[in-house]
């Protein structure tokens, strides 16, 4: 049996924000440091221990995985920053307030654009000075979505987990990922077999280390959130609303 | 022609209390975390970028990089962490003052310590609790040393060297090396080819970025301080000065 933990990085500027964020690299609040410190901490006190990381290629999640092995005294670790684990690209989106957004075009709408599997928000133009075609941290331009639906996030991020994660749980190394809301949801809907529709329902909160159990072929044996139960699930709750008008 | 940046990290805890620190994994203090701060923004200011970094698997050398690249926005590069680039290890000085040890055994015989080619400090008892070999960063038992003196530093960075670093630069990858005194000095000294006597006279000075141009065959060319070069010289200077008693 294995077990990985997950966490989803700490309060973004974007999350205080309410803005879509997607691939745009914007770093953590104070907050968002103090999550990740203290996801550090409840998994020091609690004994565990890793041999490997995987984080994107987003500062957010990078941060995150810094203060949570500072907290540890693990910095030495080795990490693997992957740019299939960056977030869900949130195309149009990007840079816009969710809040607006449900104003001017509706919560419904909105929460499409949030939680359908497979519609994607309107694309970036890759003349937008947003598109990150010309950045160097990815290996080409097919590289970058100009948008994402969930669905095409699971087609990004399960590549990661097949070529490189999983064969690393498989040799014994103990795993920890720290990455975005809809990577790791991308990820659970196809460790948990979560259906296109139930995923919608999947919220991921910040800065909580989120433990799978996984038997010898890696399916889900349980999962759960380490510390305050219920502060996960109110955190959870949150995420749910954050695009309401 | 290649451009390599080597990078002493910035003032330790040990460092400001004047105590041998060898592989005793302590942190940098304020200003070692400004040093490397302003490493970052000095080699962000002058245009420098890298493709690939490098560092030990100690965190005052891993944090330097950490702030560097922070400062370059460059978070998301990859990092190899390997031990072979860890500071000389001090032996059974590890933690005890330079200058109480220069009162005690005279300034001779501490500069014999801190600077001898082939003549190691006293070794460290396998049994001692200050003894890494039960520490999981390193592979094994046999690649902790109980003491080194620079000669041995030379044999354990130059596989490094030669296995990793190298070919790396051969392919193009531009690369920043965050390490240690000595594990820098031995670096410069099977680069420049200096002799057994000569380098006992090298300092490097924490937190300033060192530029090495190589030739096709990774000969030296020139090497530079970036920055103040009169800072630079009286940092090395105040290094040279810190065994006295």
């Amino acid at each position: 049996m294995y077990k990985i933990v997950l966490i989803r990085h700490g309060e973004s500027t974007w999350n205080l924000e309410n803005r879509f964020t997607g691939w745009t690299d914007v770093d953590l609040t104070p907050t968002g440091v103090s999550q990740a410190m203290s996801a550090g901490k409840l998994l020091k006190a609690e004994g565990w221990d890793f041999d490997l990381c995987y984080t994107s290629v987003l500062k957010r999640a990078i941060h995150t995985l810094w203060y949570t092995l500072d907290e540890m005294d693990r910095t030495w670790l080795p990490v693997v920053k992957d740019y299939r684990l960056n977030e869900r690209h949130y195309g149009a989106l990007q840079g816009l307030n969710k809040a607006d957004m449900a104003k001017q075009y509706g919560d419904e709408q909105v929460l499409v654009w949030r939680r359908s599997y497979d519609t994607p928000p309107p694309a970036l133009e890759a003349t937008d000075p947003r598109c990150e075609r010309s950045d160097r941290r990815y290996p080409d331009a097919s590289a970058v979505p100009l948008t994402e639906c969930l669905k095409d996030t699971v087609a990004r991020v399960l590549p990661a987990w097949n070529d490189s994660i999983a064969p690393s749980i498989k040799l014994g190394k103990r795993v920890l990922i720290a990455a975005h809301g809809n990577s790791i949801r991308a990820l659970i809907k196809y460790l948990d077999g979560i259906s296109e529709t139930d995923i919608v329902h999947l919220n991921i909160p910040n800065g909580i280390p989120l433990v799978y159990e996984l038997d010898e072929n890696l399916k889900p044996i349980r999962h759960y959130y380490l510390g305050d139960a219920e502060a996960a699930a109110a955190a959870a709750a949150a995420v749910a609303s954050q695009g309401k008008a």
